[in-house]
């Protein structure tokens, strides 16, 4: 085994497939996310990182098999050293599963399903750079703890394509569902059916906490019929769970300029939203402002006030970083770009800095991440702004200024069709 | 283009990657289906299809994703002609997807999903060999509309592995909920939970027709639990789906040794069991006679009455003489056998004698299907015979001697939970 010095500089050229959709409805396409991976090429090209040289080669994923195709028609002399994505769930699994199969690591900012947290067999080579469905699920898991709740009922909007709620969703249930006995579900299909929002909140009355991934209108509907039930006062505790698109919560999300309005921002106080908690650092301000200018030049709608950049846009960036890292690492033993497991390994159990903060994977690959829960604080103008947040690696809560224990505390038992024993003492 | 003369000889070399289990647990195991491959290949070798040379490459496919491995593995100029198998859902998805990637015929006795009935865009190049679960379900659907049935309740053990049930019942969920409204179902799970026989049967006391597909001894579980509930003695229709493995259902299927015997030989007499239709011709029986004796070079255990041969062994057997009918007429237009697509539409929609019998398959390369309803026609001695038959490609009834109306015609209406207005009027 040649052993070369640990001072030797770190040059090496890495071939590297990124797999996002052309199509540019995906918040993950290659138009938003390119810039991101670009900006981290060009950071790496100076200081310590500066002799590794990318290729990079842009294959359009589809969301869906053409990941895999692009994969198993290079010839193993053309296989990348690395691959960036799929994000999407069915896109990625057979990427993943060849690639593994080629020792090749991956790392996504998506495949955020659970299936993917069993490494092995199919998946030993994965890295899951943003928090997965399973992380935030732990955000449900600590409040029930925390405020004593124990029956659920998950309402949530397969399409039957992409199915990013059923996946969202499956996370909670699993995680609930090894704690808490009861834990319900409603399934609809909005793209194919009316959805009966009366009939469906019909369905969570055994439930204290009723958990939603569905459509904003959808979501509208569902607590307007749960508010004109009178389900929102007191016998049960409503979540809307929307990680990635913040400008489908938030201010106004209940208004639709209908005669349904005032009733909405009514039953919208009454729910709380769950999503990915974002943090920003000074050197964030110049990646930011990059990006807009990328994403003008794409003719991507910027917004003014907000951040363009989103969670898959940060992890795509930091998904080069973290590799040069652990190339470095397992250079430095004598390894090569070839040793993809071992790259891989080198990747797990590592905190970094990102470009918006520090970035932590456990022991298995998966961030670890931080949830914000977010409240209508003012009933009358309808606004809204975060009451809590989680925090993964560690586990704890922090308390915001406009958090009050009452929203969060069952003050009546649900009622039949399945009665329970009414215990609200976490009041 | 070249137009050779049609009475040119038709010589070629067909590599031929089958990928089956080694795993002699699966009756589709490489030591049983390979001698009728080899079978095959013999009985080709002389006549008009002496000219073609068959180089078989068998592929463990572990009934996973290593079959999926070793044709990824193989480099543009080392890729087969050919595809035989796999047989399970999950292994056969992404080969097949693969294959009709790279333009590679896929012939299946497997496959049986109703997934793979939709050959666009996906599943292009795959032809399925054996009935599928669709074809099946037809059955159902004749039985519905000769009998006056409204309403079914399916039950079924999903394993969360290779999940035959799981796809036998979802080809008959997807055939009655076309035509009828009510179609509930009861999922259980025997590897992992105790099975509640008598809270599931609670559930279907408002369908007129229980459809189920679970192990023998879950069966005998559910039947016992209708009888104690009177559910038997007319308000209900019983079926179980045993497609393949004759020796599970059939005369004393409702034997233990145990103190229920009797009760369960009375709870068997209002079980139907929907099964393949297996027919013979002279031919088969020199194919019979190979087979069993391949078998017990392979230490497989030979039943002396029965037939060692399973429809796994016929539809690959019948699949080498399908491709060879097929690339005969695309050789015959100037194409070639790397013409997959065209090979792959030749198969389609075509008729010709198989080793047990005629095989027809249907204009989208899946195999119409014949299906018997065996019921117990003797209650003292509790014996078995197949009642009526159902022949797929014309959708014909065959009604067998033994034969009582009175067994599928309902006698009373289903009672509550989910009362139903009555009408046995079919009777």
């Amino acid at each position: 085994l040649m052993m070369p010095g640990r001072t030797s500089a770190l040059t090496d050229n890495i071939d590297v497939m990124v797999m996002l959709p052309h199509n540019n409805t995906y918040l993950f396409s290659y138009q938003r996310v390119s810039p991101a991976i670009e900006y981290a090429i060009k950071t790496l090209s100076s200081g310590e990182f500066a002799g590794l040289r990318f290729n990079v080669q842009y294959e359009n994923s589809a969301c869906g098999m053409d990941a895999l195709y692009a994969l198993v028609d290079k010839q193993k002399d053309e296989r990348p050293d690395l691959v960036l994505g799929p994000v999407c769930e069915y896109s990625a699994a057979s990427v993943v599963r060849v690639a593994s199969h080629w020792n090749i690591p991956v790392i996504s900012a998506g495949a955020l399903a659970t299936g993917f947290s069993f490494k092995t067999p199919e998946y030993s080579h994965i890295t899951r750079i943003a928090p997965t469905y399973l992380k935030m699920a732990e955000t449900f898991q600590a409040m029930f703890g925390r405020f004593g709740w124990r029956t659920a009922s998950l309402i949530y909007d397969d399409d039957k394509d992409e199915r990013n709620c059923y996946f969202t969703i499956e996370g909670v249930y699993t995680v609930l569902s090894e704690y808490y006995k009861t834990t319900d579900y409603a399934v609809l299909n909005s793209q194919e059916d009316r959805v009966d929002a009366d009939e469906i909140i019909a369905s969570v009355y055994g439930s204290e906490v009723v958990i939603m991934c569905a459509k904003a209108d959808t979501v509208r509907d569902l607590m307007l019929a749960a508010h004109r039930r009178k389900l929102t006062s007191g016998s049960h505790i409503f979540f809307n769970i929307e990680l990635f698109n913040s400008s489908s919560y938030g201010d106004g999300s209940w208004r639709r300029g209908d005669k349904y309005d005032n009733e909405a921002k009514a039953a919208y106080s009454f729910l709380n939203t769950v999503t990915l908690l974002r943090s920003t650092k000074p050197e964030f301000e110049n990646f930011s402002t990059e990006m807009k200018k990328s994403l003008k030049q794409s003719n991507i709608p910027v917004c003014e006030r907000c951040s363009a950049v989103n969670m898959f846009m940060e992890g795509f960036h930091d998904a080069l970083i973290l590799y040069a890292i652990a190339l470095r690492e397992v250079k430095s033993i004598g390894l090569t770009k070839k040793n993809g497991l071992q790259i891989t390994h080198s990747m797990w159990n590592r905190t970094f800095e990102g470009i918006a903060g520090q970035v932590s994977l456990d022991a298995k690959g998966d961030r670890n991440g931080d949830f914000s829960v977010v409240r209508m604080t003012d009933p009358e103008a309808g606004t809204h702004e975060t009451v809590m947040s989680y925090f993964g690696t560690n586990g704890s809560f922090q308390i915001m200024p406009g958090f009050k224990r009452e929203w969060f505390t069952l003050r009546t038992s649900p009622e039949p069709p399945h009665p329970k024993h009414s215990d609200p003492s976490s009041g």
